[in-house]
């Protein structure tokens, strides 16, 4: 069989099966975004990791090599925030062409190192070796989270109200400029989505305001494969529905410009175009209001109510009166 | 400047500069076989992980995927081994071209359950990705060791015992018949030798034991790049010499008739050959013979003693009347 015909969730699921030798030491395995496993009295240790490959998942002439190491360590910071925890340290694996300069490695660590030091987190280990091909780079990162703070897919709860943490579909928008390179889009506009794609920002601040609030947020999840799929992550793995409300998902000024020049609707870059890394979660329906104004208070910014969850499986967009069934989508790496 | 001008070893230097940022969350960062970080009162958390990339690590047509993976795990688990302690759970990333089969995949995956299994180990997590070129394959490993339980390189005493736990110079004799196929070698040479770089088995059941047996072991390592690389970390890391017995390094026969096949000198295999796996550690001069006694009596093999620290810095091999001052040489991935 050809891993076209099996795809990249029927493969996970496979290799997924049969992976638990010692139910001690393990909390929760493979399934969500980071293995949850057992530490102290208080914490929980997470631990997650996420491979890069050269023109897979980014392109030397689009990325600088700070930005690559930026944004290659962000994206594992971003599956501890989806769990309410905080990184502590990363292990970074590289594999590099012997054409690569010594100058271009270093940069890529400058920008590893940048992220650690602003959310203080060691590099406590890796390995390097030669790539005959192009750069691999594999991220592990470990963190913790106090037990009251744990937040899983499943977690989600029937009358919870859906939120999400920024705008929605900036990254794809950024995608999408680099593909149309030659387009003559504003600079601000470039430089703002651009940023958004090459260098996006793990959730860690916002997490930390969250757990300060109190108890009433359920699941949580990090948007990396787009809207639908994270919403469907979180029905499925909590076995009830949601309703998103087309109107309230919240879309920048400047991917809502970049739409109108490419003749796209950024709602389906906010849907299925992955990579914006802001959270989406459920709150208890009578804490919501607390908590959005906790929120609003401590980081100035607000958290987006973009639906809810119901009692009938599956994920719905809600237009006035109109109710579609959404496509999970998702990217497919193997499709 | 390019990378065969700084060498691995001088790219790893500058890349571990400047990593921590949090000393409250390490022991012991990069520079021994795992990071140790702070886990409970009685245990020390280990962490390592390893790259492996197709035709730099392995070649698909020598060796089986089953055996791909279980080597790919066997060797994180020596890492942990090396530190005094036993796995407890593996992640792994793989990279995986659009022309591979999906029973291929499964088989690497058989491979790396059936180790985990043999010694209780969870595989928890991990990345699936799409390669454009050959398989990647990065696991990282967690592990526990017992605080008194720990050894790092930096260990040894002098007056110290140099011990191994078996013969050296296998795993580059298996490497010796890949490379010459086309010579007329005893089959069971042959397999023998091929099982021992295809199919390495980290050195678990050993350290299990001689953590039993009590306190006088210091320093330990595992023999990944050769003997002399490995003694040269420990000398080192601990500011003293190491002298190694040149008659007392085990070599099998099955390697010794291999060396007389292809006129090479075993000797070489051992010091410089790497991916024997076994372990390399120093024992207390006065608490040796009863380790030595005990480690036969549970194991049924040797504890293997080939030298002793001194204090004068270096490392050299000793035979007869001779001192030979040995290279660290050591595989340079860059070189």
């Amino acid at each position: 069989m050809n891993l076209k015909d099996i795809g990249e969730f029927g493969l996970i699921t496979r290799l997924a099966e049969n992976c638990i030798f010692n139910k001690n030491e393990v909390l929760v395995g493979i399934g969500d975004d980071t293995a949850v496993l057992p530490f102290d009295q208080d914490n929980h240790l997470l631990v997650s990791c996420d491979m890069l490959i050269e023109k897979m998942h980014f392109l030397r002439e689009m990325s600088s090599p700070f930005q690559i190491g930026y944004k290659s360590v962000a994206v594992n910071f971003s599956d501890i925030a989806a769990m309410g925890g905080w990184p502590t340290s990363i292990l970074i694996s590289i594999g590099i062409p012997k054409s690569i300069s010594f100058e271009y490695i270093d940069e890529i660590y400058k920008g590893m190192k940048n992220i650690c030091q602003k959310y203080s987190v060691n590099i406590i280990g890796g390995d390097t070796v030669a790539s005959p091909d192009g750069i691999v780079i594999n991220v592990t990162v470990l963190g913790k989270v106090k037990k009251t703070n744990l937040h899983l897919r499943s977690h989600a709860k029937v009358g919870d109200v859906v939120f999400t943490t920024g705008t929605l579909g900036n990254s794809a928008a950024g995608l999408q400029i680099i593909k149309n390179i030659q387009l003559d889009i504003p600079l601000k506009i470039k430089d703002y989505l651009l940023q958004k794609h090459l260098s996006p920002e793990p959730c860690l601040e916002d997490i930390r305001i969250l757990n300060k609030i109190g108890l009433g947020l359920n699941a949580l999840n990090d948007i990396s494969d787009g809207l639908a799929s994270e919403a469907w992550e979180i029905a499925d793995a909590s076995q009830i529905g949601i309703e998103l409300y087309r109107d309230k998902i919240p879309i920048s000024e400047e991917t809502q410009i970049l739409g109108q020049i490419l003749k796209t609707s950024p709602l389906d870059w906010a849907l299925y175009g992955g990579e914006d890394f802001q959270l989406i979660g459920t709150i208890d329906k009578t804490q919501f209001p607390f908590y959005a104004e906790e929120f609003k208070k401590e980081k100035g910014t607000v958290l987006f109510e973009i639906g809810r969850t119901i009692d009938i499986p599956g994920v719905f967009l809600i237009n006035n009166e109109e109710k579609v069934y959404l496509n999970k989508s998702g990217f497919d790496h193997f499709g």
